[in-house]
């Protein structure tokens, strides 16, 4: 293993591949590898692309990468995948291979499933941009479709969120009021050629500015990801983003933010693995029978389990 | 307290409501309050209502009330809202409240703010649900928002779960396909009036055709609840769930389904408490700032803060 995380810090896709695979899979090895990575992370650039399906992110997914690499930038792409029984999973990684970008040596593609076809970011997502990170990508591109949990997750380990949104979807408007709007950073009007793209912006600009005192305003980018056109723009404003994060005390907490999360979740993981242990048995000893049967509450066996756990 | 919960439980509505606030504010009286219950509990029928803003889910939960009550029901109502910072939350217990049934005896209408504007349920709802469970309500109807993780959520605490959709909102099918259809045991296809609700209740028959193997094959309803039309059979067909839940291997699997959650959630909320505590002590002398210029690393951290977790 030594000799693969070697191999993979300096460049070596193969390597990389075969590190994250691992991280994935909770191989015994995962900790070795992460505390052997980490130390070469902090230099990378996280972006996270998000929005309905349907809203052309793969098309400029592709266009911005090709626009990334003509600035000298190499990169990495983690495509989370909902794996939905009806289309089979893995779907967003194959449109994304079937493009441009795989065979080239300086984009590394990965796909990975959601937790579960609704859930959130998988386990190994955000290891495996460090991994990327350590590895030498200047760019990660963490691409998540716009449903459920992990567009929500994302804002959690990304540095810059763009929201890609297409007119003629009925709902875009409503679900930002529900609250969706908050997360990006960068707002990409896609498919501007169709009708009603220029309402789209336009009702996107009135409701940006209603949120006032905020020190970064996002931009409303139309593109047309097909043709490219807008691309170069969207790219120039995830870069203006990166500035102002790195001159702005948002960038500081963000970056806080992102190291209480790294901390969180292993000792969550943990936890949950020990808990789970003593659950096991005491569920096998027909625990939810009795409370099936209110012979006892919830409160008082949580309270067992607890005092077991914590006690060894 | 106790002469709150006595009353509570024999049925008095300002003494649930103290209930209910008292343990979503988490209270040091939450546990007895829980813990008393929580013998009463196991009766009531708990019915999740989801859907993208706009379906119309108040008019036809204030509809489906009208029916359940004529039928000798009593009912109670948790209201999830996404306080979205646009819309000053709690709108959909206020649309609830506007119309018919607020001052209604045997009704009681609680809404209840989800975790953050794009969060999962808050704390207190499945609680909230049990309080009234115990408290006599024949019916818990819990509404939520499609977005983001509440609608999640609402699987894990719901017998049953109906999920509005309407015509003309063009990514329905495509958010179906991406997983949310799933959670649904009751398609209403709300607005039934409107250009195109054949369509979209053909297009979801399709899908649950495709779902091959499932004991229970959901019905699709069209209804238009603004004239109360079709209401009634989707009140039957929710009965018609019930049934099945109650001869079906299903019905066991999610009851002990939600007794693993009942006891996990407590759990996981007293370790938060404990990590909490013993982590700010390390944010406070400077560990993320370690983090920060790679001094240390998340797997070091994390290792460090568990066993002083457990070692009490």
């Amino acid at each position: 293993m030594d000799r693969i995380i070697e191999k993979a810090l300096g460049g070596d896709h193969r390597s990389i591949a075969r590190l994250i695979t691992a991280v994935e899979s909770e191989a015994d090895s995962s900790r070795k590898i992460m505390q052997s990575v980490y130390p070469h992370t902090g230099k990378a650039y996280f972006i996270g692309v998000t929005g309905s399906p349907g809203a052309g992110k793969s098309t400029f997914l592709d266009k911005l990468i090709s626009s990334m690499m003509a600035a000298g930038q190499s990169i990495g792409v983690i495509a989370v995948d909902p794996s939905s029984p009806f289309t089979g999973g893995a779907v967003l990684g194959d449109r994304l291979r079937m493009q441009g970008h795989s065979l080239d040596p300086g984009v590394f593609i990965r796909s990975m499933g959601s937790r579960g076809s609704l859930g959130g970011l998988s386990r190994g997502t955000y290891e495996a941009a460090l991994i990327l990170d350590a590895c030498g990508k200047d760019v990660v591109l963490i691409e998540t479709v716009g449903v459920g949990q992990s567009e929500i997750d994302i804002v959690k380990i990304a540095d810059t969120v763009a929201l890609l949104l297409v007119p003629g979807m009925g709902d875009d408007i409503q679900i930002m009021k529900a609250g969706i709007m908050e997360i990006a950073d960068v707002f990409i009007v896609n498919k501007a050629d169709r009708d009603g793209s220029e309402r789209v912006v336009r009702e996107v600009n009135i409701m940006l500015d209603l949120q006032s005192g905020k020190e970064w305003r996002p931009p409303v980018v139309p593109t047309i990801a097909e043709s490219g056109e807008g691309v170069e723009l969207a790219a120039r404003s995830l870069s203006d983003h990166r500035r102002y994060l790195a001159s702005s005390p948002e960038g500081e907490r963000r970056k806080r933010r992102r190291h209480r999360l790294e901390v969180e979740e292993i000792v969550k993981r943990e936890i949950a693995k020990i808990v789970e242990k003593t659950w096991d048995d005491r569920i096998s000893a027909g625990i939810l029978e009795d409370l099936e049967y209110r012979r006892t509450d919830p409160y008082t066996v949580a309270g067992d389990l607890l005092s077991k756990v914590l006690s060894g």
